[in-house]
């Protein structure tokens, strides 16, 4: 930690400030400038509330921590990527893995419908949701348990692994059951309860980056999941919220390569929210390819004037054919760099 | 709604929309401009379902409701002020209401000690956290059911009211046992599990707005609660998230105001999170009292420099007695011009 | 400065850091960390290029400045406030000082009656602007010339003082010849040229924060014009640009309290740019007297309907003399309270 | 346009709305809902003049515009894509364009040696500043005219095109002399009166988006300059201002293909300024590439850490080379569908 020193604190003042560090456990490097004392804190302890002791007393003007504030999920904990294995397919690895189909489940035909389209083009996870997070309580809020029911007859059927939202602490186990990924949602990014109970569920977990929430945000919230017990987690960058309303949210795309740098977790883009604008997906995924993504979750619809949710930002059947053929060279080209990183390790 | 149509669009496809307009149960108008086609749809019908699915038609260039999406926490619902009573305290009528403690509940004799001090100086209701929502696995997360405990405590032993977060559905009901007003943390506004188990639960609730949601979500988060079967919501500015970083939050003092003209539901500021300044929270208390809102939530702590969590911003016993008596005239003024407001209706 | 390593960095890769801050005239204290080491440079010097230097080092991760990078308008480098007067009238001091009139001079009828009506009304500046900044080349630009000549005869009738924009630093002189107080609009807060400019002018200037600066940001605008030569500054919260559509901006109220710790000089509220909806200045023009603004500036036009720009957010006569009327016991509060500060002195 | 009228307005005040329409030339329609009227205005007028006029009548909720309040700048005015010819390049055509360079012109070795590195890497263009806006008025400024004269001798050395900043109207035609294309920085993007003096240059103008600039306000910016007579315009994104602290800007990189959809203007990306950090500068460069951008204008300085400014976000000559080669495969897949398309239209 570095904590500097108002202007004119006296040295009563800068020794109390002292004593606080050493209580906790940490050694004081005092460095006098011409205008101003700043405090170096050094040693092993509860950084956290060390700091917020410290921002408390009026002598101090900030306190800054120095180390990241998570660990488990951090590149400097472990150097390489991690894999994340599910239904067979492993993300984070040497293939880009697409997740593909409806924001709701509907109806049986509706779900089968999607899933072979998107199996046929090459996705290999189905989503859909079957708990639906609606700004208003007057819109269709999903078919629940039924929802889920028509997912494993969908994975039945095409052999594709199912991806889907859990929004309580109390349906993880039942959610569990049907999916072979767990999906957090934006809103629940920061839902604590949920993140603990996600600690001891037997699923991998893609984890959505919240409407405002930082990178660093994103990662505590992955670390609050290991911390309670689960490490395969999957991170998920799908537009922020700024002033821009020409898009649905403002995608910020640089996050997947700082994410890198961070984290050895595999991150994928939901090009469908981050836009908000079918028109503008295919597009945003081929950069997602080029920056570096481990994969991509889209929004398919096999008639998305029909959809109950999400139809305008849903590709229809022959869109999502003809951007999978797109992407085709930039996944090779990928595929290329991932393979030659891979063997550099 | 209002629906416009994109430059170029063919006889056939605005008359698709047209009949999909229809298929909704609502009546067309049709305007023709000089370059351009709009259409006006009137009746009653699922609005959010028909917006979905025209937006989602390829020659809709927009499609926008012109009725507010929330009806029963409206002030063209019900055009007075909504008085919430808890605790034998009336929120939203004619006293301005004071809620004061600490950001956690840490021992028993921080909380009375609290308690006695916050009583003392005018507060009404006693606030604190026992189940505590930290970015950070690693940071204190609460006393939970021994932190409840000593609330009942502190209430038996100052009458205060008390409010306390509850961030679980699963925990409603545990929590509403020790509680006066459930409060329900920014990061959980859109937790929409929570949302609806609350409309079932037996005690007012206090809803914070999210750190990027708009006052349009804030209220419709509420209409998800009154419309799960709670009518007594007390709304909370608490400072959202921008790109100043010189306060926590940036304090977005207009929305009580409009909040005011939009909804009869009572609107408090939270000035600590709203600034994360403990220098900070005096003048901006005088400017909520001036501007209407119905009360304030502070924190405040026997000693914050030990405070296991938001010392910076918690004032000591000594500036929040010395606050309260420098918002006298203030909130003087205040009930003078509620009094008429009321008086007038 | 404060400097911390990458972890993992060589000795000599730290040495190398440590000789850069060095060849920058500062002396280096090392603090070894456990994980980490992180360095102080004390001194004086050329802080910026120093810091610039730093942070292209691939060794360095991150690098801070501790004193703040403005001077002449923080309190540290004088304590008390700054009074800057301009047509007989002094900002900063113990008057609360309102500036209304329309949002730009239309025609000699508009600006003379306005004149007469915020005179009546207790305002002692006129605002309207001859240059304007318009979004659309195809909008009503202002009257120039003209408007500057409507603008002296209205001071010449009413005495009250003139406030008008200035856009290109090649306008500044005439603009000064007709203005008591050069306004610089929030478009043009880092327009660098202008700022030079303003600092050889012979009149105080009003500068507004930019849409999306920081306190910080603005507090540097203001030290350019100082730097160039002139003190006489006031500064003015408008509001900022957020993610929240219910009101033209955002206004950052907490920020005038801000400001007053940090620096000197007078800081008034824009209540009309703040919020964009006349329903809402009154409400928010309490609460700037409350918190401790200096003054404010405020859009009034004798028919807001008929306002060439603005004129939604433009009160009435009737509106303008009845917020005046309402605001009088909130500023016996503040004069009150700011007789005691300048005695305290 | 649309105009929404508030609920329970009485006939005579809906009858005013539609008389003051009338007035401003446009055909009135009215749609009666349930609930509430809804105007539409059709016709050719002064739209901006009668939507202020609209909003500022009390019994009107909202006024929109439905046409875009762009023209030359639009697709629809321009269906194809506009190619801008500068020192013999063409941008905006088959071609993807690099521009590199200095942040600022600092001397003579500098500014050669870095033309040489980017000219032999494929740089088309060389940037580098000789006016530099800077946020502290104690930072190196540039080195003016001295920097414009050294910016020609490495023209005349490379045959690079030179594309430098203009910051007043003042200096615009000097800089025109030296510039083959004049750049607006991000804060003088709404600078109105330098918009206005670049309409008359005879120069193409490079216009970055303002920090907080929407996409739809960058277009109003380039139709000002169009307006004034200056039709060959390049559009930057180079970053938006959020509350993610990870990366110096937000890149909202979607932001270029949204302003494919909207305009025939080329659009480059400037990944130094969106990222802040020379790391993140190759893999967001292959997103712009793979998303659809014009070019890259790219900071590079011959020794990063010793840059008067912008250091840590430069790459070195080595760094440079080598994405220049990583980018080749994605921009042959530019090539290739840019090709396809040009023939196709």
């Amino acid at each position: 930690m570095i904590i500097s020193i108002k202007l004119h604190a006296t040295r009563a003042e800068i020794d109390a400030v002292c004593d606080r560090i050493r209580e906790f456990g940490y050694k004081v490097h005092s460095i006098e400038g011409e205008e101003r004392v700043v405090i170096g804190a050094v040693g092993v302890g509860d950084v956290t509330a060390c700091l917020e002791s410290l921002e408390a007393m009026p002598q101090v003007e900030k306190a800054v921590r120095i180390s990241a504030p998570y660990k488990f999920v951090s590149r400097e904990f472990r150097p390489g990527r991690s894999q994340i294995r599910a239904n067979g397919v492993e993300i984070g690895g040497d293939e880009f893995v697409v997740m593909a189909g409806p924001c709701s489940v509907e109806s049986e035909k509706q779900i089968l419908d999607t899933a072979d389209i998107v199996a046929r083009h090459g996705a290999k996870f189905l989503r859909g949701g079957a708990f639906k997070p609606r700004t208003s309580p007057y819109d269709f809020q999903g078919m629940e348990l039924e929802g889920l029911k028509l997912l494993r007859r969908a994975k039945e059927r095409t052999g594709l692994g199912i991806i889907t939202e859990v929004m309580s602490d109390g349906d993880v186990e039942m959610v569990a059951e049907y999916a072979d990924i767990l999906q957090i949602g934006a809103r629940n990014m920061q839902n604590f309860a949920l993140l603990k109970s996600l600690g001891k569920a037997n699923r991998p977990v893609m984890l959505k980056r919240g409407l405002s929430s930082t990178v660093k945000e994103l990662l505590m919230s992955a670390e609050y999941i290991v911390a309670h017990g689960n490490q395969n987690i999957i991170l998920c960058e799908r537009g922020i919220r700024t002033f821009e309303t020409a898009t649905r949210n403002t995608c910020d795309i640089t996050s997947i390569a700082v994410l890198n740098e961070l984290s050895h977790l595999p991150v994928i883009l939901d090009p469908s929210h981050a836009t908000g604008k079918r028109s503008l997906v295919p597009a945003l995924s081929r950069a997602a390819v080029a920056i570096g993504a481990d994969g991509l979750i889209v929004e398919v619809h096999p008639q998305p004037e029909k959809a109950l949710s999400d139809g305008a930002q849903s590709l229809n059947p022959g869109q999502f054919a003809s951007m999978m053929r797109e992407l085709e060279p930039y996944v090779a080209l990928w595929s290329k760099a991932r393979t030659a990183e891979m063997a550099a390790v």
